[in-house]
């Protein structure tokens, strides 16, 4: 019972180098208190994935929104569909930045959980930004250029390191 | 810029020797892979409050609802309120028991966390469970008698261990 047997079970990783800053221009934001190197996991977030139609008639119109991921699902029917996710970690915590990008996710649908890594070493002090893409709930005042589409961008996110 | 300077920033706390079992009765569970000593910080969670007026049109009307915990918030009036928050970790996993009850937690409404620390020695392979006080939106199947009152509950959340 000391580790993981069944191979859904998932162990929890996080970078112990992070604090959170209560008081910046976009709110609260994770920072490194030590460079984290490239390809450092920084967090695995166990995710909630919300009912299409709940999300649509009641969480869209909360505050909640501008924190959820899009999620993959297959309905009953066998069609995919686009759902909504809370997710229970960091990911909820990382701003948003397209210049300054220094983390990547991946989403593991089959587990419920998203993965973030270090896109890049993250020297100390610095914050950890992600890019929301698609999902951007408000102007990217720092994009030098029109954001890349959804699937441009979810295959950046999904980098493969090795 | 080493490590937090302000009184507000928030050392990010996990303890490591944690996974998430997937099947279990209860559904996804906490689970510890290594012998967990009293008084640990098991993880140290931001929180998302909502508001009172979305939480009651909305949020209570989806499944989002069973996972949020009283809140306690001030309003514009100088009136105290119990608002809703959303965990964004752990705490967000944790199952509910009363018999086993593992893991307390304290809320710390100025700096919006909350600390989850252990109750006693956890041994390895076991499961990391809660009390979900008078939030329970479902019936308690192993309480051995009527839970306590929401504040004699919040004290014992709340102990102090030194």
């Amino acid at each position: 019972m000391a580790t993981p047997s069944n191979k859904l079970d998932i162990p929890l990783q996080r970078c112990p180098d992070l604090y959170i800053k209560v008081c910046t221009p976009k709110g609260r934001g994770v920072y490194a208190t030590k460079t984290i190197p490239a390809k450092t996991v920084i967090d695995v977030c166990p995710v909630l994935v919300l009912g299409v139609e709940e999300n649509k008639s009641h969480i869209e119109h909360t505050s909640l929104f501008h924190y959820t991921y899009n999620w993959p699902i297959t309905d009953f029917d066998g069609n995919k569909q686009v759902a909504q996710a809370v997710i229970l970690g960091l990911g909820s915590m990382f701003n948003h930045s397209t210049q300054d990008q220094n983390v990547v996710w991946e989403r593991d649908p089959e587990r419920l959980i998203i993965t973030y890594r270090a896109l890049r070493d993250i020297p100390v002090g610095e914050e950890l930004c992600i890019s929301y893409g698609s999902h951007l709930t408000f102007k990217d005042a720092d994009a030098p250029v029109a954001p890349p589409p959804e699937e441009e961008l979810e295959m950046f996110n999904q980098i493969q390191f090795d």
